[in-house]
């Protein structure tokens, strides 16, 4: 039997259902995680320990509330909580403390979950990053913008975490962490109760160690009813994408995706170049474009008030979006609207397509959260993504594969995400 | 010269900056107006008395921030104002203080804007009124959601004010009440600060009684440089929408649809009837089900933990909601995509379209805010639009076209909104 940390949140709440588990064993065992390792990785904001032990003992004492009963969760610090401080990552906000959950929040605690704490986030979701280590190395990044759920998730302080992406705030965390992370179709998962960075951009999402718990908070999230994601039934037809961005692939972004070819391929998938239109190249501009012209107009309550408790670089973001004209703004949302246009065609008979998730490992602490170039324009699309963690040779930091279905096929691409990590799961990866 | 409460903003600001007014005397005359009317109309949540002036004296004495400065606003009770409570027109959130302004309210503070208070909005912006009576005939709805902001400004107390739009909650009560009403087109000004009702829909706009102070703001939000709105340089191409909602239109909508058309025309304005393919028949109902869908999933927190503090008709929606299953919702975001790649096609060669704002004049209060059917399609397709006021019989209660231009045409539709209104202006109209 597992310890209890390694079981994902469908696993821990079979148990609670059936008694074989206490949530109390569970929150407590999360907890003694998070004391053993908070020093080395950071990744709580806020931890609300005895409210959590709290709710988890309630759990115990009471008849199951929905799928996810008495099962811990992180929420990253941008989503408002009622009960605890939401800082945005920024000293303006170390007090604040909103009124009401984030619909994702509300929805679910309204399934059981118990939310363990904050974690941390970089500056508003932007660039500047907080106190986060990466669990597999500290020298290294955790990535951004959801840097302390991607942690919390990857060191097994809890099996799943929301989180946020405007370029490349789910992805690459998730990559760099070694979890599954996954950004949902635009606008399909509500941002009620998170602050906008970009409102063209942002998107839900969450981090996981298995997709079954990717759907299930899916599900919760939706109000749908609970299904089973089972891999898909045959093998895969996969587009496989490098991108214009190709030549910024670092050594183990390249060998990551040649293992996970040659895995894909040996379990029977068909992977065909997809070399996308020239008109893609530039949608990578167009995202920084609109974050940047968007980011700007949404943080002039800060500019104005308390510019000095800012970054310097969001501070610079917020100057630099304030130069974009609308019409360099609209020609930027033109160009992702064609390109979205082509995007079925595009993907056509493929299941879904695969991408780099990142340049490669995490880079050094000292270098910020890492490069979001690889996310950027699927992030502009809208299109669903997962990361899902590639096996690596040993001593080598977690890379993953980045795979994309069409606008609103999320419920494929987690069954393709599914037929790829049940693969990666079995004995013969390198894991 | 006109008394000071008939002065737009953009004449009181230039009165400001070349001190022909001070700030303090137009907000005095703003607040005594309020103290001479409130009782019947109840524009207003909160007043922010004592503060308006201090800031109103502060701006006589300081150079000028921007071309607001000093100009008195208004604000609808769901934008965040760091300064007074944001209480979204729900007990729930009587004593709520926001951390921040909204993105527009800062903006507009940034540009000088003296903040005079909160308006009236219907709980959450959805159905339930508030206390505001039409400002023309106080048995009358103001219409809704934005009541306040629109009555505030038809009855002289501020000359413009915030609203926001998920189904008709601009166009009806700048309809209803008599005054310029503009829905941006979506997603292009941001809504940060603003609690979602239904993400896909909802969308920032003005009430103002001049098209020039609907530019002056709207440059303002943009952060673009300020520049006269000058009415379209020749006579407009028009369309002529009834729309599937035709049989709904009353006898005073007929009659303002029939003098609009012919003042137009005698201004030498080409207006073709364009018959709306079959698809757009679709659209009211695919709103619909988008916003219900929607605000369910968006208060989640407030059913789960205050549900008996609710409106039973807003439980009501948030129930229906929640039964409405993704496969239906996926529906009605294809059709509202589908047709909206149409538009540009059947906008074509005309300058805007126009269309009925409203069934008719504003309904006794009794029976609600009003029906938003000739709003709903627009709002779902993201189209810029105006309500403009048509000049009416004596004893008429205000009835109005709407006017709707391509995706992001903002600034033609303000062009061709000035050269309509210039028109109406004219001593041959009845106003």
């Amino acid at each position: 039997m597992p310890s209890l940390l390694e079981l994902d949140a469908c696993e821990a709440a079979g148990r609670i259902r059936s008694k074989a588990l206490t949530s109390e064993a569970l929150a407590a065992a999360c907890l003694a995680r998070v004391d053993a390792r908070e020093r080395d990785v950071g990744a709580w904001q806020y931890l609300a320990r005895e409210e959590a032990m709290a709710q988890a003992r309630e759990a115990d004492r009471t008849p199951s509330r929905g799928p996810l009963h008495g099962v811990p969760i992180a929420v990253k610090d941008i989503f408002d909580t009622h009960d605890m401080p939401t800082t945005l990552g920024s000293p303006i906000y170390a007090q604040r403390q909103p009124d009401w959950d984030a619909a994702c929040v509300a929805a679910a605690r309204a399934a059981g979950a118990i939310v363990l704490g904050k974690t941390v986030t970089t500056e508003f979701a932007s660039y500047h990053p907080g106190k986060t280590r990466n669990p597999h190395d500290p020298t290294r990044t955790p990535g951004g913008s959801s840097s302390g759920s991607a942690a919390a998730v990857a060191d097994r302080m809890v099996p799943i975490a929301f989180g946020s992406q405007t370029a490349a705030s789910i992805t690459r965390p998730a990559a760099f962490c070694g979890v599954i992370g996954y950004k949902a179709t635009f606008g399909e998962l509500s941002l009620s109760g998170v602050r906008p960075l970009a409102q063209s951009l942002d998107t839900l999402g969450f981090f996981a160690r298995s997709i079954a718990d990717i759907a299930l908070m899916r599900n919760v999230l939706l109000g749908a009813a609970q299904t089973r994601v089972d891999a898909l039934p045959r093998s895969p037809r996969l587009g496989l994408c490098r991108t214009a961005a190709w030549p910024l692939a670092e050594r183990s972004t390249r060998d990551a995706l040649d293992v996970a070819v040659a895995s894909f391929r040996a379990a029977g998938a068909t992977i065909v170049d997809v070399e996308l239109p020239a008109a893609f190249d530039a949608l990578t501009e167009a995202q920084q474009t609109i974050m940047t012209y968007e980011t700007a107009r949404n943080y002039v309550f800060e500019m104005m008030t308390c510019i000095d408790r800012l970054s310097p670089s969001f501070r610079a973001t917020c100057e630099a979006g304030m130069r974009i004209d609308r019409e360099t703004y609209l020609a930027a949302l033109r160009r992702v609207r064609e390109v979205r246009a082509q995007l079925p065609d595009i993907v056509g008979d493929h299941d879904a397509l695969i991408t780099p998730a990142t340049r490669g490992e995490a880079p050094p602490i000292e270098a910020g959260t890492g490069d979001p170039v690889m996310s950027r324009m699927w992030t502009a699309l809208g299109n669903p993504t997962l990361a899902i963690p590639v096996p690596r040779p040993a001593g080598g930091l977690p890379v993953a594969v980045q795979v994309v279905a069409n606008l609103h096929a999320d419920p494929m691409l987690l069954e393709v995400g599914e037929w790829m990590s049940k693969l990666f799961r079995q004995p013969q990866s390198s894991t």
